[in-house]
């Protein structure tokens, strides 16, 4: 059965909590006295649906149930986790935990603060050790980081367990170990938004100039390694000392200059809301959001495919889901071996799957079918495997965005080296794409084909002869170009 | 004939500009007194060799001819732009900028320094309106900020003429109409650096927490869309205004907080160091630069996609060298058409690139020769596409992980609806994987295959008829399990 989160407080950050729990099949509770919370969840939700599973390359689980309570009590009765994302009033988050802990004493407690410390939260609370920060970071369904700050009143296995939760729901737990204002990031922040205003007020640069300054250079770099260790390559083979005896000194000198405060009056709210309406006025913020979270997207997926920074968390996250989608059944004719649904990752400029998708669900396919029969990651590391020598794609039909695809396999011929399939993508029951195959069983080190170990011989056999009662389907032997005929 | 660019200082920002104008076709000639300053340029270089080309979809231009000048007076004969790099002390930059203007008067110069102010670099000198800062990023061969910031001693056509060349090197010129000590971006770097350097000293973070609170949440949002835009969509649709009436007084409190300066002593160096050490030592610097450089290829090809940031400025400049390109394309050979590199996620469990990555390859290729006959983003939106009918493929060799690629197509046969093509993706001169394919022109409304527009056809047919004196490949026309002979 579906674990329950509770959200206490649905805004931005409340709804992006709420969907990265229901997109990973918790039951999520929300909630919050604005009668706006329903749609502005909605809205969240409706974005991070289009946007999360695309990081994804395992089914998303079925998603949880959302329900929207009329009482705090309601909402977190029967939940194994608590988000607490209301207003930075510390007055009113103290009267939220009290009200949690009458009901739920026991249960975790994930403050969205982004500048209280824990133990200014945990004041005066029934239940001080459940209550610790767990500060995300806007949009909530897709970036991984959330800082988790305890105070000592903290037991170390709650955190422990805390993080596990945030693991579970693709984040990456950020451990603070020790607890101070802004916590981390919101002080770099902070530290830039000031130095900004400034530049702003001075006439120096416009609000569209400063993101220019950050979005062509440094934010590109930050994205994927972060300050020290971009300096780090920066000081060259020399390595960290070197960069700092180089650059520490120069430095030292303008430290003094950039802190002073500008006043925050309206003039420069009004200055500043009038450079961004002309930097960013030609789109709605709703469109804005689409394209920060299609960006995003792409930079999640290319660190994915080098298994670096945030990219390495999604690979986990996979890895953990994986084993939870075994595969479907082999009995009877072409053997239905992958479900797979088409992410937004998966579609072209022309709103279609890309084609080498299509040979990915192929593989998909194929690589149950070898598991089935033996040939999985054991015998793999024994040195042998099928390698594809040869394939043959037939595009038949369009798969879009959201299709759930069938893989289907037929063996149309084995002997003790060779093994000859026949591929069919499936939506309903149509194919969209059918692919022939040759694969060679090899012994790797050799470097060339062998025969396969008896026991995969004794698997593949029986159903390679099975199979031959199949009708031959007309697109195996083609060659590309061929009339139809 | 190729024009000269003069990089004068020859470290890991000069050779970064020496980099971008060579690979651009420019020829460039370095002074640098350092002896190792030639295997240090040749070593950037490299980076940028196996770097820039992944961002183009344009076949580069002949690289320029890289000299190295014994003075700066030869470095800076017949030169159209200078470029100096040399360390940040303004009477070395002065007696540079003298050198210089004694041989070539009205030819501009760059400076990269990263704090001194024009006027600053200007004082003394016998032309000063053709010296300005040109401000680059590390790595300048891919982060395309150069902040450009002049005097009132400059003309202005002289910085436009300068924002010009920078622009045809594929740069971003972004102009600071103020000068200011640090200009813009770097004052951001200042700010955060010294913030970060308390955080250390003061045991709250160690380097590797504190990239991680950086890479793994904004860093990933500045990289798109920088600081304000940022916040603009963080305030919802009531805008920015609204946005900083909400948050503003929250961060006016710790303003005055977070502006102390650390002492910077051998005790805090040797903290930073050890910790750097401790998180990224397991890589060489050499390492870090190419998982650095692979990731902001991703990064950069991710907003490419998207025509955003940083992407929009490596479309510019793709379509400011396509008509370059244009004049030589309809030659007798296979073009090439894309330069990729194994990445780890293309990698299965057996250790070699996964089958459907050659497909994939092979849609880069065919993507960027599709662009390049003009069906390109443009032509789908109005309605047509080619689609790929059939695709047979042979697998002839190993691709493994970190392996550069190359991406050729061959036109085999092409009338008004069909394009039958060849390509090969090579590792080195060796194909480790042939793909044939079959390709309609449709009408993607009606679902039927059409007639490709006129442009199209105009420079699809010259291609196409010059192919038809290539070798016709032996793989062509081969059905899947089909025996060689």
């Amino acid at each position: 059965m579906a674990r329950k989160a509770a959200i206490i407080g649905g805004g931005v950050i409340g709804g992006g909590w709420a969907a990265r729990f229901l997109l990973n099949g918790w039951d999520v509770a929300v909630f919050d006295p604005d009668p706006q919370a329903e749609r502005k969840i909605g809205e969240v939700l409706a974005n991070a649906r289009a946007a999360l599973p695309a990081l994804s390359d395992v089914p998303m689980p079925a998603e949880g149930r959302l329900s929207f309570a009329g009482t705090v009590t309601e909402a977190v009765e029967g939940a194994s986790y608590i988000q607490e994302s209301v207003s930075e009033r510390l007055d009113l988050k103290h009267r939220v935990f009290a009200q949690i802990q009458q009901v739920a004493p026991g249960v975790l407690i994930g403050s969205s603060t982004s500048g209280f410390k824990p133990s200014q939260l945990q004041e005066n609370a029934p239940d001080p050790g459940m209550i610790f920060v767990a500060h995300p970071f806007n949009p909530v369904y897709l970036l991984p980081l959330a800082e988790v700050v305890p105070s000592p009143a903290n037991p170390p296995e709650a955190i422990e367990k805390a993080k596990e939760i945030l693991r579970e729901i693709g984040m990456f737990p950020l451990h603070v170990r020790k607890e101070i204002d802004a916590h981390i990031a919101d002080r770099f922040l902070e530290a830039v938004w000031r130095e900004a205003l400034w530049l702003v007020k001075d006439g120096i640069a416009t609000t569209e100039e400063i993101d220019e300054a950050i979005r062509m250079g440094f934010g590109l770099r930050w994205g994927q390694m972060g300050l020290f260790e971009t300096y780090r390559v920066a000081g060259g083979e020399a390595g960290m000392k070197h960069f700092m005896a180089q650059f520490g000194p120069c430095l030292q000198w303008p430290w003094t200059k950039l802190t002073d405060v500008p006043e925050f009056n309206d003039e420069l709210v009004d200055l500043i809301a009038g450079q961004s309406d002309a930097q960013s006025g030609a789109y709605t913020i709703r469109e804005l959001e689409r394209i920060r979270d299609g960006n995003l997207i792409g930079f999640l997926r290319a660190l994915k495919d080098r298994n670096w920074g945030a990219g390495r968390v999604l690979r986990d996250h996979d890895e953990r889901r994986r084993t939870a989608f075994r595969e479907a059944e082999a009995t009877g004719a072409p053997l239905v071996m992958a479900q797979m649904q088409v992410l937004p990752g998966w579609i072209d400029y022309n709103g279609h799957m890309t084609e080498s998708r299509y040979l990915f669900a192929a593989s998909e396919t194929s690589d149950a079918f070898l598991r089935l029969i033996g040939s999985d990651m054991d015998y793999v590391a024994s040195g042998f495997s099928y390698y594809t020598a040869e394939s043959h794609i037939m595009h038949l039909g369009e798969a879009r965005l959201g299709d759930r695809l069938t893989g289907t396999l037929q063996v149309l011929a084995a002997d003790e080296k060779r093994l000859h399939i026949f591929i069919r993508i499936l939506k309903g029951d149509a194919p969209v794409a059918t692919i022939e195959q040759m694969l060679l069983h090899v012994d790797m080190k050799a470097g060339r084909s062998v025969p396969a170990a008896a026991q995969v011989l004794d698997r593949l056999m029986p159903i390679a002869r099975a199979h031959q009662a199949l009708p031959r389907p007309e697109a195996a032997g083609r060659f590309t170009g061929q009339r139809k005929g």
